[in-house]
């Protein structure tokens, strides 16, 4: 075991993040994660960048630091400055019936890179991944892959420059030379360092770390990029799925391809607090865009943990704790007006407003969300579906 | 390590036999492989009822025990008897241009199993194998698919009963979804255990067993199978392809599908002598089907290893040691008439004919061979290897 792997191990115990486990004692320390990770914080200057080059004020995503760290995004952006054009990638493993909010975070930003670069996009639904960690049949995998993509689309992404596609589908031809190409370079030992695979995992697990590195490389999609090896791959994820490219930027210089840039997020916290990412197992942990005006009421009431203090009188006196505070963390991701939040967190810090007073705010911004996702996803059908899965070329996916 | 991973570890270091290395000190003792795979010898009772099955005479590699080996090989011959059809996989890596005798024994025993049980053959090019153990580019491996795809092809098969793909081209699709589902049963130190891995090595050969396997269930082939779940399987192969189908066969029963049986052949001795198979990177240990009549009588005369002794007056005394003679081994391979192959041993045994005559002999047959294989091979055009590779049914596959 080398030196780099004991260190990782021994961080281990304090707080875990790969692509299946997010746990720490306390909270997440972000600070530290970017420092194993080796990725770098997404300063201000870079936060202008965007704004000046895109011409629209930057998204909320980015004004609030929930996408907090990349790894290239400035060469993205000197690229796109001199007139190249770049890909997204981005995309989700189906392993439920209904996505939460947490879930709709990164589609949500991806959609505001979509349009302000005004670039094509591919999404990947890791189908496979869920059969093999989650113990779905192919089948069921294959049916909430496509549940999923419909909430995907709900989202409001442009078919004319959108291609998603599930793993079971699509792989085979270009992608899979690029996993055996990708697979070449990686020992196990890597794996093993990276992903804390063990010997009694199986042979799956190992397999597919190359298949969520291929689209990262155009070459895999050729019905939309040949001739374009040269193209630039933005990936915007939660910082969880990190290790997945780590890997893969160690491996393109020998493949011939640009490293993929990354703009990676904090995670979505759940109700009961930040101590990592919701738990698919505890649907009182997360809001859903399946719940009901009622539900998300309920559940902001009951569940949604408070920084007030635990009476009026206290509260008044002491304010609340806002770094502890739930619907103040959920309002910083989805109450778009800065001035509202900037007020909420003044009134509510100094004990003038209740918590009551905040959460009901939460519950209004949250149900009008869901509800305006409901109604979206309502109207998309199976062929539309069908549409933003068909393998084809997309012939104007850069205007 | 548990017990048997030592006990293979010790029996590694008289003689090794696996899909990438064959070697021993000595000859390969088969009785031992037999034991250490857990295989069973093909006896005279099996091979009498294949020609009654058949009503054919059995092929001379079932008379002389080059196919000698095989798993459940008899079931297949139940089923068959009950009118139960099955379906024949074999393959070939492609990692060079030119076949060698050796290479061509698989598919000449393959070719009379599917002409005489009437059966449907799927014939798997390994290109990505060969892309990641010998280090070839995509491109390479896919160009010597498509020449290796000649020579099969001029071995004779049945068009309208065979299916050749390159696992670059085919691998996706049902394909895909069953390697995930063996992947699924099989952990890393089981692969370690079967094919001796090590930490070192990439994850491309982690991942490269369920590929082998997933030809061994029909439904990897809807065109052909799709509601034929429950059809078997026949492997004919070399011995030290068992360990792939050894993994195959123990996952089989958790999907749901039949074993694959397996009927497995000696290796093909090198011309200086029976110690392993043929190195392909001596063109001397072996008679390629390039080889013109000048290079195999050159060959045989300069190199292949002779059982009779230094001088005339010696041999006519004590005769031919025929146990290491190489002439006599090929022809127990390729000389077809067994009254012949007998006189000559025994001719040669006692010491009445000498090295020059037999090796006269053995250089007739070869060319001949050699030579129908050449006229067989210029015959075979590109529009001939794109028919055999399409995907599409084989309507009268089992007629």
């Amino acid at each position: 075991m080398d030196k780099n792997n004991s260190s990782e191990n021994q961080e281990q115990e304090e707080q875990v993040v790969n692509p299946w486990e997010v746990s720490a004692k306390g909270k997440i320390d972000y600070d530290k994660l970017i420092e194993k990770f080796g990725c770098q914080r997404l300063d201000q200057s870079i936060i202008d960048r965007v704004a000046r080059l895109t011409g629209r004020p930057p998204h909320v995503f980015l004004r609030r630091a929930v996408f907090f760290a990349h790894r290239d995004f400035n060469e993205i952006l000197d690229a796109y400055e001199r007139g190249e054009k770049f890909y997204l990638y981005t995309g989700r493993g189906p392993s439920s019936e209904a996505l939460h909010l947490g879930h709709l975070v990164p589609f949500m930003f991806t959609k505001y890179l979509q349009d302000a670069f005004k670039v094509p996009l591919v999404i990947q639904l890791t189908d496979d991944e869920k059969c093999m960690w989650k113990n779905l049949t192919v089948e069921e995998s294959q049916r909430l892959a496509r549940e999923n993509a419909k909430d995907i689309i709900a989202c409001g992404f442009d078919i004319s420059k959108t291609f998603i596609f599930s793993d079971f589908d699509y792989v085979g031809g270009s992608f899979y030379k690029n996993m055996v190409k990708i697979a070449k370079c990686v020992t196990y030992n890597k794996v093993v360092g990276i992903f804390g695979f063990t010997g009694e995992d199986h042979i799956g697990k190992v397999s597919f770390p190359p298949v969520q590195a291929a689209p990262s490389f155009p070459s895999s999609f050729p019905h939309l990029f040949t001739g374009k090896d040269n193209l630039r791959c933005l990936i915007p994820c939660a910082i969880d799925q990190d290790p997945y490219f780590r890997m893969t930027r160690d491996v393109a210089p020998r493949l011939g391809y640009h490293k993929p840039a990354l703009i990676e997020s904090l995670f979505f916290p759940a109700l009961q607090g930040e101590t990592g990412k919701m738990s698919a197992s505890d649907p009182n942990s997360a809001i859903y865009v399946t719940d009901s005006g009622k539900d998300i009421k309920n559940k902001i009431n009951k569940y949604a943990f408070s920084g007030g203090q635990d009476s009026v009188e206290n509260h008044r006196k002491y304010g609340a704790n806002l770094e502890v505070d739930i619907p103040i963390k959920y309002l910083g991701f989805f109450l778009e007006d800065d001035a509202e939040l900037e007020y909420i967190r003044t009134e509510y810090g100094a004990g003038r407003m209740l918590t009551g007073e905040v959460k009901k705010r939460l519950t209004e911004i949250l149900t009008e969300m869901v509800e305006r996702h409901r109604r979206a996803r309502a109207a998309v059908t199976d062929e539309m579906v069908d549409a933003f899965m068909a393998v084809r070329p997309l012939p104007n996916m850069f205007n």
